[in-house]
């Protein structure tokens, strides 16, 4: 799977994910009222109205983009409404040949994980038919479990050809609480690293491996220690734009061959018709909106890596 | 929610819970087939088929036990038929008066931890009315994201009268590869244990908050250190039969007031039935033999605490 993701990224010149995370403050109000005039003040209206949202979203920006990664727990809040909403865009995504990063950060002792991996990224077998619960390519995976936790997943990227970005240090504030603590004089998150690494050792195509990792924009210095020491690894990278990270900090998250890394933006770019940089698109085509910013976003990145 | 949770453990003398965790290998065939014959060889059978294996079993115990704690990665597995499963099973231990603890091990950087919170513990707004997603009382917690994580959770807690369990010291064989590193000459799970007490400091209900912590039986010299350090956090203890605790090892994670744990048990009570002890049932009688193996462990840990 990671080579088809790197085929995506090097086709596009695009080492970008666009982050499809609905809620009811980024999307249009205007296309939320459709659908509510359509199934009433429910659930299912705003499951419709987000799946809405991101194919459009989709469609308009499919052919710059390699990948999508829909943060699963903004679905969850609507219940199966919403996690309908999930299943659709990843079918969706899937349809228009994007790559698919669930991010679920799923992960506990092993025989659940296993449910877990088989549930978003393998199949299960009922009588005589194999079936995908949610069929995503890759997904990303917590591993406060150790590698009991972790395996499960590997395995099914091994039996299915797919891929999984585990955490390792991640964008938010406190990300330091736990993983930045020093461990034999050395942060959490460097031990950490190597497991990846380690985790991901048989499952190479070429010279990176089905397990990556999880990276945040927000620690550009880290960003390179932790770039030498997975030299296998794809770093998965959170944090841009909305949260904070600029082109200018993501050199150090890429390897010399250019690649290695790909960087998400969510809000940043599925919202984009809400900054005043792209206010003159208006609320009623948020999707060019989307576009422009996904144009603005590569010219960023693309600049910095010159 | 602590209180609630604290008058059944001591209405019913029972400081467990039941783990309905169903998967194809534990349930009955006849009931799986019979689930098959009227909805065909596929998600939807495994959905009904689980329900109604969770029903019978919480109808046959219901009067035991004081919570059930369903394991979301069972359901997940089977996609959108699953996660109605899953919503079934909740709303129905609801009307059952039982504490509904949603295993779910959430966690994720600040507003995407408030989107998981209000989709399992709080609710959403559409329009003029209120909705929740998936209903549950309680849910455990990943922290390795830090404070900024986990206090999303804590504040729907304290909004909605609910709880949560976060992750400390797992029962898995590779939970030490992290949790027992040494940070300043402690344990990782010493240091979570700290934070979990803090994160629960405002939340508390008489001796108790509605921050708990998760710790596996599989540790009980652990566990006795844990509940020194975490003197008004609940523990809900994973590990109990199939994974090889035993009611002598439990001792240590409770108070001396024979509060401030609960025990689960998942195999070792839904599958009973398969078990030789309880063969006499036969597969048809799953549920009494589930009710069975409730009462025997219930004298186990009734006998191990006097």
């Amino acid at each position: 799977m990671i080579q088809k993701l790197i085929s995506g990224i090097k086709e596009k010149d695009a080492p970008i994910v666009v982050g499809l995370d609905p809620t009811m403050k980024l999307m249009p109000k205007s296309l939320v009222d459709k659908h509510i005039a359509e199934h009433g003040q429910t659930l299912e209206a705003v499951g419709e109205a987000m799946f809405d949202y991101n194919k459009q979203i989709m469609d308009a920006c499919a052919d710059l983009i390699p990948a999508v990664k829909p943060q699963i727990a903004m679905y969850e809040s609507y219940g199966i409404p919403g996690m309908i909403a999930y299943k659709k865009t990843v079918d969706y995504a899937k349809e228009l040949g994007l790559v698919v990063i669930a991010d679920i950060k799923r992960g506990d002792i092993g025989s659940t994980s296993t449910a877990y991996a088989l549930g978003h990224l393998g199949s299960v077998q009922v009588g005589d038919y194999k079936y995908q619960g949610f069929d995503a390519d890759m997904a990303t995976v917590n591993p406060y479990l150790g590698t009991d936790g972790v395996k499960p997943f590997v395995d099914v990227c091994k039996e299915e050809d797919k891929g999984i970005f585990v955490l390792c240090k991640t964008s938010n504030p406190s990300s330091g609480e736990f993983q930045d603590r020093l461990i034999d004089g050395r942060p959490l998150y460097e031990h950490m690293a190597e497991k990846i690494e380690e985790w991901g050792a048989d499952t190479r195509e070429g010279n990176y491996s089905n397990v990556g990792a999880v990276v945040g924009a927000t620690y550009p210095e880290m960003g390179a220690k932790l770039r030498k020491l997975m030299p296998h690894t794809y770093i998965l990278v959170p944090g841009y734009g909305a949260q904070g990270g600029k082109g200018a900090d993501l050199v150090n998250f890429f390897n010399e061959d250019g690649l290695g890394a790909i960087v998400n933006s969510s809000r940043g770019i599925i919202a984009a018709y809400q900054q005043e940089k792209y206010a003159k698109y208006g609320e009623a085509n948020f999707a060019e909106a989307s576009r422009a910013a996904v144009e603005d976003m590569l010219a960023d990145i693309r600049g910095a890596l010159n």
